[in-house]
C-alpha cells in the first residue's frame, strides 16, 4: 500500500500550507515547552540564543516542507548536517532536539486531523510528515555523533597532554600554593587586629586550579570530590569561626589543610598509576585498551576478509604456587610466562594481561591453524621454563589456552567468550593442554549470549 | 486538544492489537529492508547476529506496546539505554537504527489506518505510535552517544600511548623490517633457480605493521596513505614481472622500496610535529585545544555563575618587523612577546598561539573590570619590551588587544568572534590600546554571525 507521487505532492502541498500558515504558533509551542524544560532552558535562556533559534526554527519548518526539500534532497541534508555539528559545538544534548522534534511532529498531526479529510488521506499526511522530520533529524543525528567523537578525542588528547607536561612539578607548585594560601592566613591573623582574614581558599590560585585544570587532569576523581569537599568546608566553616581567633578554629583550618596536602599526593600517585598503558608487572597491555583494540581489528578483518584469532592463556594452578611460595614467588612466575608470550608473539600482535594470571592474546591475520600451531608452541615454551621464585628454588610451570577465531561476528566480546569457554574445556581436561573454540556454525546454537553480562 | 486518558488507554490497546497480530510481518519488513541496504546490511550479515536481532526485535515490538512500558517506564527506559550501548559496542551507526524505526512507525500506521476508524481517532493512535517509538529511539541514541564519546576517548589513549612508546625505536625496527623483506626477496633471486621469490610485501611484518599499527599511530594521514599504494604496486606488478629476473624489474623494486623508507621517515616526523601540544616557537598552547578548552571554561562559567574573559593580542606592525630584519626577527619578536604573556597571566589561564601573530588568552573567573586592568598591564608590559633582532639592534614593539567577556552565551566561538572585532577596533583607533567588546546587550544586535563560518 505505498503511496503514490500524487499523494504524495498532495499531502506535501497540504503540510506546506498548515506549516506556513502556522509557522508562529509552532516555533511559540516549541519554545514554551522548552523554556520550562529543565536541562533544554540552560541552552535557551541567552537572547541572543533565543532570537537566533526562534528565526532558525521558523526557516527549518519552512524548509522542511518546502518544494526544495524535494528537488534538492542534498542540499538540505547539508543543511541538517551544519545543525548537527552548531548542536554538537554548543553542546546542546541531541535527545533534547529529538525531543523538540517529537513535539513538533505531534502539534502539526494534529492540525492534519483537525483539517476534516477522510481517515486514508489524514493517515498518510501525518506518515509523509514523520517521514520528513525523521528524515532530518537523522542527517543532524549523524552529524552530531560524528562531531562529539572527535571533540572527545581532542578532549582527552588535551588531558593526556596536560598531564604529560612535568606532573611532579605541578604537584609541588600547587603543595605551595596552598601552603602560601594558608600562610598568608595566619599572617592575617597574628597581624594588625583590623586586617581582615585572607581571601577564600576556593578563589585563591590553589581553588582555581582545582576547579579549571585538577577537574581536567583527574576527570571523575573520587579523591578530587574529596578535595572540593574540603575547600568548601574551610571556607563555609572554618574562615567564618576563625574570625572570632579561636585557638580550635585554628587547629580545625591545620587539620583540614594537612588532609587537603595529602589527598592531593593521593590524587597524583593514583593518576600515575591509572595512566599506565601496561601493566607494571608484567609490561603487557592494560586491558582498558582490549574495545579500542579488538574492535578495531574486527572490522579490519571484517571488510577485508582476513582472518584473527584470540588466544586466552591461563597459568595452571598458579593459586597454589602463591599460597606455597609467597607473593613473590607468584609475581616471578607471572613475570617469565609474560616475557614467554611477549616474545612468541609477532610485533603487530597484542599482549593484555586479562585477569590475574590470565592473559589475552590478539593474533592479527591468522587463521584457525595457525593459531593453533602458535597456541601449542607457546605452550611448550612455557612449560619449559622453569622461573626462579626463591633464592634456592625454582618450580616447574604450565599453562592451559583457549583459542578462538574470527567467523565472522561483530562483538569481540562474542569472540572473547568463545575464547574463555575453550580455555575452560582446557582446564577441564586436565590443564596443560590447548582447546579449539567450536567453529562459527557451533556458535549460533546460544544467541542469548551475545548482548548480556559484558561492558 | 490535549488527548484525555481514556482516548491513550484506547489508542494503546489498538496498537498492541496491531502489533502482536503482525509481529513476524513487521520483523520481516525490518529485514527485507535492511539485508539490502549497503551499509546495514554488513552488521546483520552474520548468522547469529541475524537470529539474535529478529529475536530482540520482536520482543522490542511488543514490549514498546506492552502495558509494563505504561507502568514501570524506568525499567522501559533501562532496556533502551542497554540497546544503545549495545549499538556502540558493535559500531552499529545510530542512524541506520533510526531508519529501521521510522520504517516501523510507517508500516504499523498503515496498518492503523487500514483498520477503518474515523479519521480523528486514526489520527491520534499513529501520534501516540510515533511518540512512543521516539521516545525509546531517544534513550538509545542519548546511550549510543554517550558510549561513542567514552570509546573515542580510549581510542585517543590508546593512539598516544603507542605514540608515547619508544617513537625513534618503532621507527628504526620498521625500517629494519623493510629492509628484511626486500633482502629476503633479491637472496631468493640470486639462490636455487627452483626458489620462488619470497612472501607479499603487505604479508610481511612490515606489511602487517602499517596496517595494523601505523594506522592506529597515523590515523588518517595522507603519507600513509602514499606508503599503503607502494606496497600495493610492488605486490601486484613489481613481483610478479620479477620472476623473469628482468633487471628493469629490479631496479623498479629498488625504487619503490627506497621510496617507501622516505616516505617513513616524513610520517614520524610529521607525526612528531603535529602531537606537539604546544607551539615550538614560542611553548604557547596549539589551537587544536581551543574548542576542549574554552568549551569546558564555558560550561563551568555559566553552571557556577562565574565570569571568563578572554583577550585577544596582535603584535602591531609585525609584517613591517618581519620585511625589515627578516624571519629570525619576527621569530625573537614572538618568542618575546609570548613570554611576556605566559609570565602575566595566572597558573590556570590558558595562553594560545592563535594565529602568526596573534595570541589568545583565556582568563578564568575573570570579570570585565579585571580583564581590562590585565589587558593593560600586558599591553604596557609588551610595549617596554626592546626584543634583540640582530647582534647590534633591538627594535621597539607594541601590541593591540581585544577584550570580550562572558555575557551568557554558550558558544566559544561568538565570544572569540567579539573579541577579535575589539581588536580590530584597537588596530583602527591607531594601534597600542586596549578595546572592549560591547557588552551582552549590544551583542543581540547581529544574531546571524552566530551559526555561520565557524568549524
Amino acid at each position: 500500500m505505498a503511496s503514490s507521487d500524487q499523494t504524495i505532492s498532495a499531502a506535501l502541498e497540504r503540510l506546506a500550507a498548515i506549516v506556513s500558515e502556522n509557522v508562529d504558533q509552532l516555533v511559540d509551542a516549541f519554545y514554551s515547552t522548552f523554556l520550562v524544560h529543565e536541562e533544554a532552558s540552560a541552552y535557551l535562556s541567552h537572547s541572543v540564543v533565543n532570537q537566533r533559534l526562534r528565526y532558525s526554527l521558523r526557516q527549518w519548518l519552512l524548509d522542511l516542507v518546502g518544494k526544495d526539500m524535494r528537488s534538492d534532497t542534498s542540499g538540505f541534508e547539508q543543511r541538517q548536517i551544519k545543525i548537527g555539528e552548531v548542536h554538537a559545538r554548543l553542546r546542546v544534548p541531541n535527545d533534547i532536539v529529538m525531543e523538540g522534534m517529537t513535539l513538533l511532529k505531534t502539534e502539526i498531526a494534529r492540525r492534519v486531523s483537525a483539517l476534516g479529510l477522510d481517515a486514508a488521506t489524514t493517515a498518510e499526511t501525518i506518515i509523509l510528515l514523520g517521514e520528513s522530520i525523521d528524515f532530518a533529524m537523522r542527517y543532524m543525528t549523524e552529524a552530531y555523533v560524528s562531531d562529539t567523537r572527535s571533540r572527545a578525542q581532542t578532549d582527552e588528547a588535551f588531558r593526556l597532554f596536560s598531564l604529560g607536561q612535568d606532573i611532579n612539578l605541578e604537584r609541588e607548585t600547587q603543595r605551595a600554593a596552598l601552603m602560601e594560601w594558608s600562610q598568608s592566613v595566619l599572617f592575617s591573623l597574628l597581624g594588625e587586629k583590623s586586617e581582615k582574614p585572607g581571601n577564600m581558599l576556593s578563589s585563591s590560585p590553589f581553588g582555581l586550579w582545582v576547579r579549571h585544570r585538577a577537574a581536567v587532569l583527574f576527570q571523575g576523581s573520587t579523591i578530587l570530590g574529596g578535595i572540593e569537599d574540603l575547600i568548601r568546608q574551610i571556607d563555609q566553616q572554618t574562615i567564618p569561626a576563625i574570625s572570632d581567633r579561636g585557638p580550635a578554629a585554628i587547629s580545625d583550618l591545620q587539620r583540614r589543610v594537612d588532609e587537603i596536602k595529602y589527598l592531593l599526593n593521593d590524587l597524583f600517585q593514583t593518576a600515575a598509576n591509572l595512566e599506565n598503558g601496561r601493566d607494571p608487572l608484567t609490561r603487557t597491555l592494560n586491558r582498558r585498551f582490549l574495545p579500542s583494540i579488538l574492535g578495531r581489528e574486527i572490522s579490519l578483518a571484517k571488510s577485508a576478509g582476513s582472518p584473527f584469532a584470540l588466544l586466552m592463556v591461563d597459568v595452571d594452578h598458579f593459586k597454589t604456587i602463591n599460597d606455597t611460595y609467597g607473593h613473590s614467588a607468584g609475581d616471578a612466575v607471572l613475570g617469565c610466562v609474560a616475557e614467554h608470550l611477549l616474545g612468541a608473539v609477532g610485533s603487530s600482535d597484542y599482549v593484555f594481561r586479562y585477569g590475574g594470571e590470565e592473559f589475552l592474546i590478539a593474533l592479527v591475520e591468522t587463521d584457525r591453524t595457525e593459531a593453533h600451531i602458535i597456541a601449542e608452541r607457546i605452550r611448550q615454551g612455557i612449560a619449559a621454563q622453569r622461573p626462579v621464585v626463591s633464592e634456592t628454588r625454582r618450580v616447574d610451570i604450565t599453562a592451559s589456552i583457549g583459542v578462538a577465531s574470527f567467523e565472522g561476528h561483530p562483538d569481540y566480546q562474542y569472540m572473547i567468550n568463545a575464547a574463555d569457554k575453550a580455555l575452560y574445556r582446557a582446564k577441564q581436561e586436565g590443564r596443560n593442554r590447548v582447546c579449539m573454540a567450536p567453529d562459527g556454525s557451533s556458535g549460533a546454537a546460544a544467541p542469548e549470549a551475545l548482548v548480556n553480562n559484558y561492558g
